[in-house]
């Protein structure tokens, strides 16, 4: 059987990104990129990348390190003076882009990956972008995924050939719980609070999705939250 | 008189971005970013960037630090194993990628340029990339900056309008010494060997473009150089 072609994986350490990792592992080959930026729960998400690694048994690894989220400020997720909702902001319909996001976030994770893949050979990224049912942030859409592409096709060597893959984009949060779960994601080893690093927090945007995610997927959420807030 | 637009202005702290700098000068305020990614001459980099930005009395600066280039290698600009070549490999015509290409670098700065250029609200991104007479690198061609654009408009905020300016990059070295020239750009103070941070060493690829092009200019270059290579 022909070697499996390689693959960058992001992983953030969150839901999605576990399932999207175990959908690559089952046609790619995976190394792993984390990128930790100044977020409040950083050492929990990293610590969650590792467990996940280790139970894919992923040798390439990269663990990045981006300063200019914080210096920049400007999202509830780096600047420390700009709270993190509690309101469930992000579960109303056409709610607008919520202060959680990250301003143009995902093009310095997709650089990263990029320069990665071309050194290390890699012919895909893999990223766990969820368009719909998801936080309302303009980076999280297919069509952005097609452009970064472009870009990767014009400035990359002429013989990179790298493409975004991109499985979950398309899912509602729940199809994902239970395609991770089809797949034996590790989903205990995912976090995904904005807040907390201990047990999660229950009740900030992120985890509201998260429980409802589980909640209709009829799957019970495997980590420990400090309070869970009806979705 | 209005009051002018906003700009980000990426300051490697080389002949090119002062010079492109020079020309942002003109219709922009400015705010000036510089990343350090371990490149060999960092520290030097760094003051030529000050050095600059105190030249023109800009008060927004920021400067950041990228880790992924030096952990992941590949290019001898930050990978201590690979030599930065003295062979006048970039002077030849059509001499492919050189080794100091980093592999898909500009996107990392245009990434931090446009989070930053949405949080202050700046409407232009100006880089001082070369096509031609340059490196070879595949990310100073024009397509490249209008497929970023397209990245840019698709995944910021629907209200974020932001052009990407590249006003040297169609131009030849010695005309961006002459225009630097002209609009009294602070040359004394820009860094471009790849090497040394005391002296240039007026060997490397980068320090025979930048000599041929002052001499080509007929302007004396005002740096100190350790030797000079003829051009």
């Amino acid at each position: 059987m022909p070697e499996k072609p390689k693959s960058v994986v992001l992983l953030s350490g969150g839901m999605d990104s576990c399932v999207c990792a175990a959908i690559a592992n089952q046609t790619h080959q995976l190394a792993f990129l984390h990128a930790s930026y100044g977020q409040l729960t950083e050492a929990r998400e990293h610590r969650a990348f590792r467990q996940i690694a280790d139970h894919y048994n992923v040798r390439e690894r990269l663990v990045i390190r981006l300063d200019s989220f914080a210096k920049i400020g400007g999202s509830a997720l780096t600047d420390s003076r700009i709270g993190v909702p509690e309101s469930g902001e992000a579960l109303a319909p056409h709610a607008g882009i919520p202060v959680t996001y990250v301003p143009f976030r995902n093009a310095h994770f997709l650089s990263a990956a990029t320069t990665w893949a071309e050194v290390i050979g890699a012919s895909a990224i893999f990223i766990g972008a969820v368009a719909e049912d998801s936080s309302g942030y303009p980076d999280c859409r297919p069509e952005y995924y097609r452009a970064f592409e472009e870009v990767i096709r014009i400035g990359t060597r002429p013989e990179t050939h790298i493409e975004i893959i991109t499985p979950v984009i398309a899912m509602r949060k729940s199809e994902i719980v239970r395609r991770g779960a089809e797949l034996g994601a590790p989903l205990q080893f995912t976090w995904s609070c904005y807040q907390f690093e201990d047990a999660a927090c229950g009740a900030c945007d992120s985890c509201r999705l998260r429980l409802r995610a589980f909640a209709e997927a009829g799957i019970p959420d495997p980590i420990a939250y400090r309070t869970r807030v009806a979705p």
